[in-house]
């Protein structure tokens, strides 16, 4: 776990996905979203190059460096690495969390995906900084996403762990208020801010509705 | 560049591909190839999990370990790392090969796919410790795959650098005399041996043509 750290503000958390974005440019997308108070950006790719990967991660981490918002990178942790990004995001499916902070280091961040208690004391317990509780509501962004767990579950996660808790999955303006009430630490948003026509109005909006 | 290390026999040089195996165990046919003659194996996987294939990692480094033949994992330096591989090939669409260099460190094996003299060049002068060149001849086993560079440029490849260059790309029984007069280190071949009905026996046949 990160020591003596400078804290991460994980309230308005956007993960990127490139296929909502219709050709929008997803550097400008990001951009806008921080614009709107986007506090944490995950870069999410698949099915591209290690090289085209990278060369996303370069030019995003350049971005967010520029505004000052931490750039995680999802699943490779070798990206992560070789774009200096300030962390790394590892799921069930990914390398396991305990191997990613031995090879990551103690000064990066590193998050973990969680959908039980047990996994997210294991995460606690192997070196992750934050988890990512979900998905909490049924969602469309991720095509291998779990079953929904639900806002009881979410809280039940929440209490195990001492950890930062993010929420994700089907969360935008309509339950936001629902997840804050839980307790947790932020959202984590994909569609919600990428989707929407104006992705600064989408994001200013979701975090004044975090804030209020 | 590796400096003062064990030197490496890339004679017989196995690119493992799980699709030509029609259900045949991976670890077996690996166990096979090298009781045949193999001195060194690549881990290529495509379109699996990280966690997938760092758990095939872990257990073909098991196998190669126990034999005493050195493991290289095919583009993802993370895998290469969790794993604590022997090296990485990376290829044009991989992680740069002065990146891939810089996170390895100088104590593994790192090699580099070139079809040009210019690359060539270029994976000699960034870190690469060997070069695979080609493909040479036409292949079915890269889907990917770029067009064949002939044995003439194998040649030129070869001359253009001090580093041992492996051939690799459609060769076989058939042909692999005429490689080894080109002046190359080694073969790499994935369905000369994993495609055959005896492993044993083919990489024991390849070996036998190489060395007579």
């Amino acid at each position: 776990m990160r020591k003596n750290k400078m804290p991460v503000d994980y309230t308005l958390y956007l993960v990127t996905d490139r296929g909502i974005l219709k050709g929008k440019d997803l550097f400008s997308a990001v951009e806008e979203a921080i614009a709107g108070g986007v506090t944490l950006v995950q870069l999410r790719e698949k099915d591209i190059s290690s090289l085209d990967f990278y060369n996303i991660a370069l030019k995003l981490r350049e971005v967010t460096k520029y505004h000052g918002v931490p750039l995680i990178i999802n699943d490779r942790l070798d990206i992560a690495l070789a774009a200096d990004a300030d962390g790394l995001h590892v799921g069930q499916e990914d390398l396991p969390v305990r191997d990613a902070r031995r090879l990551l280091g103690e000064d990066k961040i590193l998050g973990y995906s969680v959908t039980t208690i047990e996994e997210a004391v294991f995460g606690q317990t192997n070196g992750a900084d934050y988890l990512g509780a979900g998905p909490v509501y049924p969602t469309g962004s991720k095509a291998d996403a779990a079953p929904p767990i639900g806002i009881d579950q979410l809280k039940r996660i929440k209490d195990s762990v001492s950890l930062p808790v993010v929420a994700i999955g089907g969360i935008g303006a309509a339950n936001i208020k629902e997840i804050k009430a839980s307790g947790v630490d932020g959202v984590s948003l994909i569609s919600a801010i990428l989707g929407s026509n104006d992705i600064k109005e989408a994001s200013g909006r979701l975090v004044e509705l975090w804030t209020k």
